[in-house]
């Protein structure tokens, strides 16, 4: 592998201790694996029955079609469906999740309090509850009475959340193509009905049922979550604090939190302050909590919680030797975890039904035993800690001071100093001028086929340098906030003239006294319904279409089934969504077409795969510039 | 490719002028898929996350984890686990479509009766509601809303159409393993989330979940499909009729319906009926419906339709030139089947929003619209009647008398002809005498790496051959049907003395004046829950656990992940269950060891793989006759 592995000076370093340590890590596995299937690669390769596997020869001499009779498009369109099923039926879990911890909250039935009152009364507005004089828990349990309808939904009608929550002229265009979704369960089991052996054999049809599962995903999953999320926890308002592994203390107790739901990781941390002493009395300073995955964004947001990594360096935290305990709920844990902690003092403990991994010790969430659990897990952090050998210690000397906490809420009320009446407008105008040439999303994974982070942190600083602001959430926020694209510096080092005297006067306004970041942190994956409702409030503000703003979407270096869902979401909402890493579409010609070409037609927005990150910037650049000129915007 | 393509008569003929006409079948794309991939054959290739396609190295030579960690035991129980969850959601999106059905129907709202009414008390009278006095439709509203509330149900209580029906035994079985299912559409969609990347690395885990899933296939899926169906179309009741593709006519119209749901092909029986005199009207003596697959069942039990071909054949009924309309719903529908269509003159009619195929009709069928879109259908076959060419026909002379329609009912009442007061004695009584030494359930598909139809009717007359009474559904049915398994001859050549006087005065006391067939057709693939219900109903006269009777299941030809869920489910009751082809486990020796050895210990049941017929009879009647011994039966 010639390519560098990364570019995180902490993971470098890392990665010499693990050689020295004798640690096998991703880079290891990725290399061993190589060459990786074309087959799979190519996305010709199907499973679905046990007829097969059946494979396409991409080249024209072997086979056309499988045993069935399908074809290369149908197998391709039929893996992308259930990948992208797979993502929304993960987000719409981990929603619901959080609805039933808002049920029991207001019902009394668990510790978690509503800290969100704000969002509680602007959500139900949104769904045309009558809010004034009701009371909290009232509220909540209507609103979670909403959200349980929509799961229960055996009528015709759309997803409620989705209708009070996206854009008129975006419902239209969903209803007109037929893909508006129904009870979201219902969708996600019809789905996997749908990519069963002797059914849809139409790569259009399968499309468009992709296209649908994109809506689940950005409705019922990502902006049910963080709605739920911030009734229960607190709308996050900016903190600041740093990322990277140098956030560790060697005199400290280090509990990291990894996975992607808060439930857990908010206990702990609140535990974690409440049992320091218990931690001075085994000789440490305090207990330290940091964040990896989504998890630490979730804490981030609302606690103001270093991030320890993102998700390519999971491993590399425990190999600092450091870590007394690592705790994790769900998604994106790799289980090699429990290998390498097992070279080191470090605890690994899983706590869902649905995540177990051998060699990791199990402790059972619930939400009534929440507290109980977090406690458990933190005194075993405390207990790990006497055994950490600091001769097997390396703690990076790298951290980066970041800025984070951009909710929509946060970003208007920074704006509303500007202009109280309309927040809004500030922004616009700035877009209008040009001065804000355009603002692109970057969300999601690391990938192992891309040196980390290097593919965030290029794209990102070619775009914030040609004026264009970025939004950023889960992995791609940490890779960005780790090379200093978070603080005020990063905007007087890498932002373009126009755009730094924009965010220099919002952060004089907000009374910073320094300019906002170039890049907004605005949360975790399912926060990617935070860049919705920020593109949603400004397309009604407008009077414009989503489709219509200068405004694109990019993974940089996606991974997960989730990023595909969270992708596909970004192109029904009409937006250009880039990946930097290729799909496994490219056995179909005609669905490759169709998804980076057709899809434009009918919905007004496209994937666009480019694996060079100064050549993706240039291409999310050209797209801006073509909707400013449609929208009149000559700058 | 040197085995045998099929032993059908029929089919044989017909492949030999499909290569006449220059028609390529799925044997043929068979062949060129060779070598099928071992990686995935094995199932220890991964393409649930970006970063891969990964697989492992089953020499232990090459990579033993995928990138991020995961091993083969994981990826073999993950593909598993989701290729279950496909064929659940299969079966609950059918039952769901029934029970929406019948919720309009009994609102009056689309032009279906309740002919079930008997069915209807009986299941309401399961579920706990009060039936006597209730008006038809009021209480179908009732049943149908408890079908809903299973869907809706957001609490942690088990499926209630799971504890109404299910043997108490079984129940506290699944509960003391955590693998009751709650709302079906809950489970699939958490099963999709466990298996994206970075959930559940616990082999243990994964194949209990998937156990879970087998238990939403049987209770939410068949069972519920089934229920419904029969309230709506009423219970099957003994018909006699024909099988093979000699059941086509040379002077009629010939409209073949294929698929698995009776809604539309309910329809379009009496259409056929209804419009016959426009037939004649063209010169054809009338409109001839035949059936493929479960469609083909579902109205063979309930209007004696001759049955056409199984699944592997069904190219092959195009092949014949006489068939004039093809119309597909769900499942098992091969692409194929357009190309095929387009060498003749027949029209493939596809009718469902998630199954379009490119060069089909496509006619959309909507409860709403179910009588004009089975008349627009049937008035297509009359006018593709007409552009029929008589030198492109061959209609093979191929067609079984069978006797079919068994349902629990239908057996029941049968049985009741010897003991009015206790109609499962009989049936016991012979078991405990062993004149039936036990009850072997076959189900399922062809499968083309077998010679269609070979291993169903050369095991299953090795079993009746020894005294096992068979049930069958699906494509197996379908084969011992074309292979006079389904006759009063049949069980003449070949049942066992014992078993065949026990069918010969079973005959004589239902007035048939011969014997029943040694294997008793009950349906469709859905219909395996009628096999569940008579099992349970023998258990629960025993009070016995249903894994301590002498009944085994077995799959010879599975093609279908449906087939994977219905043969966990039958696991799950505790059931030996055999496969006739090697599902993708093999890459996993401890997730082979736990399905065909280790669930026993905790579930009671276990699958068994044989590929060869005979030898699979005798482990099943080795298996039985261990039952039997437990039991305390020493013959």
């Amino acid at each position: 592998m010639l390519k560098a592995k990364t570019i995180d000076p902490a993971a470098l370093e890392l990665l010499k201790k693990a050689a020295t340590d004798g640690i096998e890590t991703v880079w290891d596995r990725y290399e061993a694996q190589q060459p990786q299937c074309g087959f799979g690669t190519l996305g010709i390769c199907c499973r679905h029955c046990l007829q097969g596997p059946c494979r396409i020869d991409p080249f024209g001499n072997g086979p056309k079609a499988g045993i069935c009779g399908t074809t290369a498009d149908v197998i391709v369109a039929r893996n992308l469906l259930r990948q992208v099923a797979g993502g929304a039926a993960a987000h719409v879990d981990h929603a619901y999740e959080a609805v039933e911890a808002l049920e029991l909250a207001a019902e009394d039935k668990i510790n978690y309090s509503i800290a969100g009152e704000d969002k509680l009364r602007q959500i139900a507005t949104a769904l045309g509850l009558e809010t004034p004089s009701k009371d909290t828990k009232a509220l909540a349990l209507e609103v979670v009475r909403v959200a349980y309808a929509d799961m229960s939904n055996h009528s015709r009608q759309p997803l409620q959340w989705l209708l009070a929550n996206a854009p008129k002229e975006r419902i239209a265009v969903w209803q007109s193509l037929g893909i508006l979704p129904r009870n979201p369960d219902r969708e996600i089991r019809e789905a996997m009905h749908q990519t069963t052996m002797g059914m849809d054999a139409d790569p259009v049809n399968l499309v468009l049922a992709t296209a649908k599962q994109g809506l689940v995903d950005g409705y019922a999953g990502l902006k049910l979550a963080t709605d739920m999320q911030d009734i229960l926890f607190g709308i996050p308002s900016p903190v600041v604090t740093e990322a990277n592994l140098g956030v560790l203390k060697s005199d400290s107790v280090n509990l990291i939190v990894h996975g992607h739901v808060p439930l857990l990781s908010e206990k702990i941390v609140y535990w974690a302050k409440k049992l320091s002493a218990e931690a001075e009395a085994v000789g440490a300073q305090s207990i330290h909590v940091a964040g990896i995955c989504c998890s630490g964004n979730e804490v981030l947001m609302r606690q103001g919680i270093p991030l320890a990594t993102n998700f390519l360096a999971q491993e590399l935290a425990i190999v600092t030797g450091a870590v007394d305990v690592m705790v994790v709920d769900v998604q994106c844990i790799m289980p090699s975890l429990a290998q390498v902690a097992s070279c080191y003092h470090t605890e690994l403990i899983t706590t869902m039904p649905i995540v177990k991994i051998p060699g990791a010790t199990h402790i059972p969430f619930t939400l009534e035993n929440a507290d109980e659990t977090a406690q458990t897990i933190v005194r075993k952090a405390i207990a790990a800690y006497k055994k950490r050998d600091p001769r097997k210690v390396r703690i990076p000397d790298q951290r980066t001071t970041i800025m984070a906490g951009f909710s929509v809420e946060a970003i208007t009320a920074a704006l509303a100093q500007l202009n109280p009446q309309q927040p809004l407008k500030p922004l616009v105008d700035n877009i209008a001028n040009g001065n804000i040439f355009g603002v692109v999303a970057t969300v999601g994974c690391n990938n192992v086929k891309v040196t980390q982070d290097s593919f965030h942190v290029e794209m990102v600083k070619e775009l914030v340098r040609n004026n264009i602001l970025v939004a950023a959430t889960g992995c791609s926020a940490h890779a960005l906030a780790k090379f200093g694209l978070m603080n005020s510096e990063g905007t007087e080092r890498f932002a373009g003239d126009n755009l730094k005297s924009v965010l220099t006067a919002l952060g004089h306004a907000a009374g910073l006294g320094a300019p906002l970041p170039p890049v907004l942190h605005m949360g975790s994956c399912v926060d990617n319904s935070r860049i919705g409702d920020l593109v949603t409030a400004i397309a009604r503000y407008l009077g414009v279409d989503t489709a219509a703003l200068p405004v694109a979407a990019s993974a940089p270096e996606p991974q997960h089934e989730k990023a595909l869902s969270i992708g596909t979401w970004a192109v029904t909402m009409g937006l250009t969504t880039h990946l930097g890493v290729v799909p496994p579409v490219l056995g179909s010609k005609s669905v490759t077409e169709l998804l980076t070409q057709g899809l434009t037609e009918v919905i007004g927005g496209k994937f666009y795969v480019e694996t060079d990150p100064i050549l993706a910037a240039q291409g999310l650049i050209a797209d801006i510039r073509a909707k400013r000129k449609a929208l009149g915007l000559t700058i």
